[in-house]
């Protein structure tokens, strides 16, 4: 059987240890070619290049068998060139990650990570996004290897629902609980901007804020990661209020 | 009655035709507050800023009651600063555009306009975009104002549905049939990069692309668009396919 040809990007940049680890897993799997960002593309949401150029170069960073090229873009982007111009056919899954730092809840709109995964998931390719509880730069992805090995076969082998991605995230452990099928928990961040004058004495600030969860759901991502679990939830590109358009349609517009 | 508070930003960046309209309208509504990029965010998608500061300026650029500040940063970072350093009150409202360009069907993920407007109803703020079908910078947004202040009223009276915001497009027309509520279509982008060589005959790239419709539903926001109504979908946050939910608990992860 041919070997499924797996798309690997991230939004750390091409030499983060997260990504570096999930082609070494993607390696057993496939046929692996990574498209991603030549630097931090974190909180790039579903950010999309079109007033600037691209660059996109093959380069050499560790001896895997994969091919690499990295990209001046979003992640975003890199999945759309990676299709458009470095491909060439139609990958069979794309994985994106491990992304350094949670992409849960509310988080799904502002990631970088899986804005690539749900840009795949637009043109037809299943996708998976993985992220840890972890900011560190030497993180330990070790204990995540394996669960990604399984999550990933299984992808290959049930096939996803039409247009659903899947939202993975690891708590910060050495081992798990095991695998929670989730909903987005209903959170939000509380802004606090910490503001500064430069030398010129003009004020500018830095966003920083407070994650706030409100949902007392135990089927939440939240709930699980909290509890020891990993959490996946299916993630959809219609963002349609489907309940709403009934109420909408009684309002005399 | 008290005026209500209204929050007014946009993609195309604060001197755009599109928010100067938006403001005129807004004006006869409530009282008014800009908080707008200091130039175009386009194509930012649900982007923050977290790896570099942001500049947040008082403004003056026409003689209207309303009170107004530039941002450095995308429309997302907008509202954050807005709610978080400038309003001393939580906006009854806040409006995004009138964008320059569409942000029907899967543009809604792309756009900085729709950005803020969602992030605006993350934080539980009732928000609306608009959006007209013309990229041009001299577009004749006066046959949107009557409808802009009819659907801003109505969502004043009646409240929007919990963590749902408005995505309303207006095709170029000088009239129109009347307001459809839809949901969004199923379309994508297929794109068609333009490879070019710098002076230094390095390959760099310009995305460009084709929008496909493959959805022939004439509930659709594109249908509505095509046939001459305003489209208003009703956008929502919660990422979660909640249908694909029992689908993957039997899978044996």
């Amino acid at each position: 059987m041919k070997k499924p040809l797996i798309l690997v990007t991230n939004d750390d940049g091409i030499t983060a240890p997260g990504i570096r680890t999930l082609i070494s897993v993607m390696n057993e799997i496939g046929e692996v070619v990574v498209v991603a960002p030549d630097g931090p593309q974190s909180g790039m949401g579903h950010a999309v290049t079109i007033n600037n150029i691209l660059y996109c170069n093959e380069v050499k960073i560790d001896d895997g068998p994969q091919k690499e090229y990295q990209c001046s873009g979003t992640p975003a982007d890199c999945i759309k060139i990676a299709v458009s111009e470095i491909l060439d056919r139609k990958p069979d899954l794309c994985v994106s990650g491990i992304n350094h730092g949670s992409n849960s809840s509310i988080n799904v709109i502002y990631s970088g990570t899986m804005s690539a995964a749900v840009e795949a998931g637009v043109e037809g390719i299943p996708a998976i996004g993985f992220s840890l509880l972890d900011y560190s730069w030497s993180a330990d992805f070790e204990p995540l290897k394996e669960h990604i090995r399984k999550i990933t076969k299984s992808v290959l082998e049930n096939k996803l629902p039409i247009d659903v991605v899947l939202n993975v995230n690891f708590p910060k452990a050495q081992s798990f609980k095991g695998i929670k099928i989730c909903r987005q928990a209903r959170a939000n961040w509380v802004e606090e901007f910490d503001k500064r004058f430069n030398p010129q004495q003009k004020a500018y600030y830095w966003l920083t804020g407070k994650f706030v969860n409100m949902d007392k759901g135990q089927d939440t991502d939240e709930w699980a990661l909290a509890n020891g679990y990993i959490s996946v939830v299916p993630v959809q590109f219609d963002l349609t209020a489907h309940h709403a358009i009934h109420k909408l349609n009684n309002w005399n517009l």
